[in-house]
């Protein structure tokens, strides 16, 4: 294994900030069609990257957003074979006014890096391609390496899990790194033992042909926003938990160790409060931290809109409501058949007068769950423990990668996921950043383990 | 009095519309701050317009938007005095992009004006200004008149109701006469014998500093859009009644007499549908049609608005949510204490960890009702009877018109509302109009009993 001192010599930050900030100044919003043009720019604009720092790329098409994959394969013909996975594409940028310099204008201050996807994944995925630059310059990496990087992570990754079965043979792989998650602080380098799936849905309550006024309507016509409300409200029972027919039917009980570990890890209130604002009173009365983010599902509203929302009074009964609902589910639950019973809930309480329309369905993926005495892992443990990135420590995480569980299977890879994020980057959220001191953390535990695991 | 055929001489339609279509232009939105010069460029047009027909006519200030005034002073000193009552100001147009023709750009087309405002309230204060125009050009108008015009009937008439107490002697008359309401159909003409009273607020239910990611949050920090929709089902009880603590202690039940008028006119569940797109299933379950408008109060939301709303999945936990909410009361209800008792029952049902904040609460007005032994109302059906306006029908109505039961008593005037609009006209809604028809009946009517209850 190469040493700590010489994993630092080969880290060249200037160098790495100039191929991020390109790589950000990409408005690769995939949720929406209007950005189709700078997905496809920047999908190109990675495979030319891929290639000047030596290896073979292409992009390969989906039936929606190309996904870029690249390798380099080991001149021994046994080496072990690492499949890397990310994403190009971003969240949308929205609300514009918070950001204090504009997100796709990469901007470094206080040795943070600012822009949309400068952690996810952008930031993450560009550690790796620079860690593994960096030792094939060095002319010792000894395993293969290949990397797919996908265009839809954002939005459900419904192009990959469609087009994959035909990649297996590129794909098959022993290890499935993935850089997509963080740590609860920055003294504390995570591994993600789990990930939830995701799946969603647009619900539409469609009343009065246009908005009505709500003096001469009101009593009479039955109102979109108001009911739309009330049957949001019968989602979750008084304890917080998922009051949806038959939820819980295929969720399965938590891993007693596993569970054990996860409580292990403290996270205050008041910590909770002073990083995001707020009390992390939500979720399932009775059940820890956790538990509640980790091991259980959630449905939650990513949006409700409806009526007048401006100054004043606008005395209306509003024509219609929409509500835009995720659930995440966990590993072993069957994540379609989970937003299935969400729509059946959904249009079994229409009420009487409106209409319910379900638009939008997506169907992300599922939930992961790595064990604990995978030797994937054991063996990730050692080289950090040999890094200056923290005290390490497993993590189930509340989060989706919806591919991962699905791609592990199809490359028979044993999956591996450590990130660098840390809650204050504002991900999904304006001004998202990423600090400089994550991002070398990254770069040399991604060369730690590519050197480390080729050697043995 | 003066014959049909007298009146129908003195209407001149091309007259009319002209000057209406000079009202029709000014964005006199009143609920919006934007639109405040708007608002005083259309009170100064109308003072100037009221001085042309022969009226001493002035714009009088209030802490808000400027009331007009103006008066003519029959030479007969013991010559009753009618007040007309009426507003300038509009609703705000939006949604814009389904109006047909620009909500401020009037627009003659089969047969109808459509305009904002072009019934609520410039088309009915109009057919007044014309009618009156007439008769003192006639010569021989044998009462008083004078018209108070306001500038904020759409959001709550604060001005001219914190006003009007130092205008006691300028108000004083026999008769309020309103425009401001309507008929169910064209070939009735309805008297108004109650309106509701309104009050509004804003509530905000705050979270997260900014919108965090809905997987690394979700099941821990409590969603502001979840949660609002739960306390937003919370102020109706299953059978559509509101389930504020102690709402109901000061709503009177209706007279036996008044309901069983009331209920006599049936609106049929397919009619209300072809005019509205919605069956009639809103309100209490188990109270008649005329009840639940005319006779029971209503919360109502008029909008909500939370996090995402675009195309796709964005998965957040919205750091906010807000809910636009009214109340409609009836007469001898306290408005007022009916805002204060769902303001406690919203700030009684924020969840742990959120914030809940009441914004811009407004105190519209107290319910009226007329009594049906009024000889106003009697002198007033017996006019309408000799005109071509259709079968004589008295109304309670759901509409408020805020400001109508106060001025009425600062007055010392007994109130009458007879207006010619129609369900078809999209008040407060995208393409608002107004039939030729219904505005020459308006005409024919204020021309009638102008003349006619003088002549006494």
């Amino acid at each position: 294994m190469v040493t700590v001192q010489e994993l630092e010599k080969l880290y060249d930050q200037s160098h790495c900030i100039k191929d991020l900030e390109s790589f950000l100044r990409f408005e690769s919003i995939s949720t929406d069609p209007a950005y189709e043009k700078q997905c496809v720019e920047c999908a190109n604009w990675l495979r030319e990257h891929l290639k000047t720092i030596g290896l073979q790329a292409e992009v390969l098409a989906t039936d929606a957003k190309p996904v870029v994959f690249a390798e380099y394969s080991s001149p021994k013909a046994d080496a072990p074979r690492i499949l890397f996975y990310g994403h190009y594409d971003v969240q949308p940028p929205d609300p514009l006014e918070e950001w204090t310099s504009a997100p796709f204008s990469p901007e470094v201050r206080d040795g943070r890096v600012f822009a949309r996807g400068a952690q996810d994944n952008k930031g993450q995925v560009m550690f790796f391609v620079k860690a593994l630059e960096a030792l094939l310059k060095r002319g010792d990496l000894p395993v293969s390496v290949a990397l797919v990087i996908e265009g839809e992570e954002e939005c459900g990754s419904g192009g990959i899990a469609r087009t994959m079965g035909k990649w297996k043979e590129k794909l098959k792989s022993d290890v499935l790194m993935v850089c997509d998650t963080g740590s609860r602080a920055e003294d504390v380098c995570a591994i993600t033992m789990g990930l939830r799936g995701i799946a969603g849905l647009t619900v539409r309550l469609s009343g009065p042909r246009t908005d009505l006024h709500s003096g001469v309507h009101g009593g009479v016509c039955p109102n979109p926003a108001t009911e739309l409300a009330r049957i949001i409200a019968s989602l979750h029972g008084p304890n917080g938990e998922i009051a949806v027919e038959g939820y819980y039917d295929d969720v399965p009980s938590p891993l007693a160790d596993d569970l054990l570990v996860a409580n292990g890890v403290v996270v205050p209130d008041e910590y909770y409060e002073s990083m995001s604002g707020v009390k992390p009173f939500g979720g399932e009365k009775g059940k820890s931290f956790a538990e509640r983010r980790g091991f259980r599902p959630t449905i939650e509203i990513n949006g409700i809109h409806s009526g007048y929302g401006g100054a004043g009074m606008k005395t209306i009964i509003p024509r219609d409501a929409i509500a835009k609902i995720t659930t995440r589910t966990v590993a072993g639950q069957d994540t379609a058949g989970a937003l299935k019973k969400i729509e059946k809930h959904l249009l079994d309480r229409t009420p009487p007068g409106l209409t319910l329309t379900i638009e939008d369905t997506e169907h992300g993926g599922s939930g992961l769950s790595v064990s604990t005495k995978s030797p994937v892992i054991q063996k990730a443990r050692e080289v950090l423990s040999t890094l200056p990135v923290g005290q390490v420590e497993l993590m189930w995480e509340g989060a989706s990668i919806p591919i991962v569980a699905s791609l592990a299977e199809v490359a028979g890879a044993e999956p591996l996921l450590i990130g660098f994020g840390l809650e204050e980057d504002n991900i999904h959220a304006p001004n998202e950043s990423f600090s400089l001191s994550q991002f070398k953390k990254g770069f040399l535990y991604v060369a730690g383990f590519l050197s480390s695991y080729g050697a043995e």
